[in-house]
């Protein structure tokens, strides 16, 4: 049986994967999903990226884990390739769900299409505390798309404001892309969180991965909530050697 | 439950929907699915575009409708577009199935491919009454590839000749595009009426729609004949809010 | 009932369609799957892509098959262009499974991204007998993606060496690209051994066929190993009139 470490995207926490967790513990498995420094409800949102990058290597070393996979979704795809650089020997394979998979010197930010980044920064400027939430309009439509009203709300109201300065910080890449630990991208084929096409996920993001598993499934970047079952099995063949 | 008005797109009449129509009933929604001016067997073929969409919207007014999730296929997405300028507040969402939205001031001949611009102007010349029927062979192979070839058959003895005059009509869109109403766009994943890439449905359609929430089902273009169920499905996963 | 000839693609033979011959059959087809010259554990590796067109020609003629649909894997749609163009009038239907389609006057190097022409050339360099083969991290993730482990070493070990002037012989299809035959491309939405995008399989192979029908599963380019059953129904679904 093997261990799982999940990393959440922005606006989520580590309860995110709470379902996900459960199917992959009720196969065997030994599951984490820690919250990243600057996430959850309540923690202070004063964090740069290394600071995330950070609490996640401390708690993957805290707890004395190695042989892990590696599993980042979203905006976590940046924290598990930094991660990897950090602490390379303990990772099995990486998984990028959806996952930003930056290129050398660039933020977030670079990555995403002009209209996100106006988006972003003037909601940042109205936050008062540097935070970006999505409208829920943009949520409904273009991250849970294939769920119900009641499950788009109700896992709206799970969201908590994420901090702007990760999403700007520039990240040098190089180690990164010298390592070779195995790694999977696991696409949802209705994810339009990044628009398709230009701007899209796959292959924008996969093809920077060099020699890469890809794994498919329907869903959309929100698939964590509206199909977690299925999640997990997908990410079990994403993770397998 | 909620009111669809089904628009049918070239070569069709409303009896295309006739299934898709069941299936949604079955579910206790109201559903209309009427047959545009200058389209069905016998109709006077003398008709703009403008002709077209003044049947459509004349229908949900006659009718008295409000509150309508209007669905539109292929060329009926040029027309749920222009009724949407007409009468915004009669429309809950707009659901493009593998449709044209146009850009401002062009046609739908300035959308599709070159190859397919000279096959329909040749065959409005021949034609005698200036409209367009595609070959058996275009049809069976790249608008119902999905379907054997017995149904391939008999759905193309339901199609009739379509007027080429709303084909070259530009279309003035910047109201269009100035509205808010909430839109869907569904995707069959094998619609090749378009070919994919450069020419194709998706993302280059569903990419002006701006905010625009994205369902995709397995089928061909004609999956009204081939998978009318699935796609009652996916409409009422298109239309909910 | 209709008659298949299965052609395979590079470092498999025959056999590799085994269980999907027997599904054809179970159905009350007749199916060939012949082994192409310079293939197979122990045959001699010095052929031509000529010569391997020539081995297939013969087993259709020498076996006397007419009407036959004819199914090229991979490599195999070279082999299977190349016999249209010597035997149009035995063919039925040409069916591409994320198959290559040669433009006029180029070879299959010139058709795969730099780092696989440097990859194999190094290889062919390497091997003493011009011959290439995967490595298996290589096979694991790119090409059988979708099969567990042990499915992945056990296909692996049924490969064997490729020829490498198959692959370096530029082909004449100025004629195949005049025939008329009928055609469909099957597309796994896994397949990754030619990378998604601008060197991906669909639309990039399947664009360049004219009108041709397209029929999507989902499965890697091994689909033969991990899906052979549903490979088999969507050779059928590929296949008929």
């Amino acid at each position: 049986m093997a261990v799982f470490v999940l990393v959440h995207g922005s606006w989520h926490d580590g309860s995110a994967w709470d379902a996900v967790v459960r199917h992959l513990e009720s196969k065997g498995h030994k599951v984490f999903a820690p919250t990243v420094a600057g996430h959850g409800k309540g923690a202070p949102r004063n964090v740069t990226h290394a600071d995330c990058t950070r609490s996640l290597v401390e708690f993957i070393t805290g707890n004395s884990l190695s042989d892990i996979i590696l599993v980042g979704h979203s905006f976590g795809g940046t924290l598990i390739s930094k991660a990897a650089e950090a602490i390379p020997g303990s990772i099995r394979r990486l998984v990028y769900q959806n996952a930003f998979v930056l290129r050398d010197g660039l933020s977030l930010l670079d990555e995403i299409p002009p209209e996100y980044v106006a988006l972003f920064s003037q909601l940042a400027k109205q936050s008062g505390d540097n935070t970006v939430l999505p409208p829920f309009p943009v949520w409904r439509e273009a991250f849970i798309n294939d769920g119900d009203l009641g499950l788009a709300k109700a896992a709206y109201a799970r969201l908590s404001p994420e901090p702007f300065q990760p999403f700007a910080d520039k990240l040098d890449m190089k180690k990164f892309y010298s390592l070779e630990i195995p790694r999977s991208f696991l696409n949802c084929t209705e994810d339009i969180a990044l628009p398709p096409g230009e701007w899209g996920w796959h292959p924008r993001m996969s093809g920077r991965l060099g020699l890469c598993r890809l794994v498919q499934m329907a869903g959309s970047h929100e698939v964590m909530f509206t199909n977690p079952q299925g999640l997990a099995e997908k990410i079990l063949e994403a993770g397998r050697d």
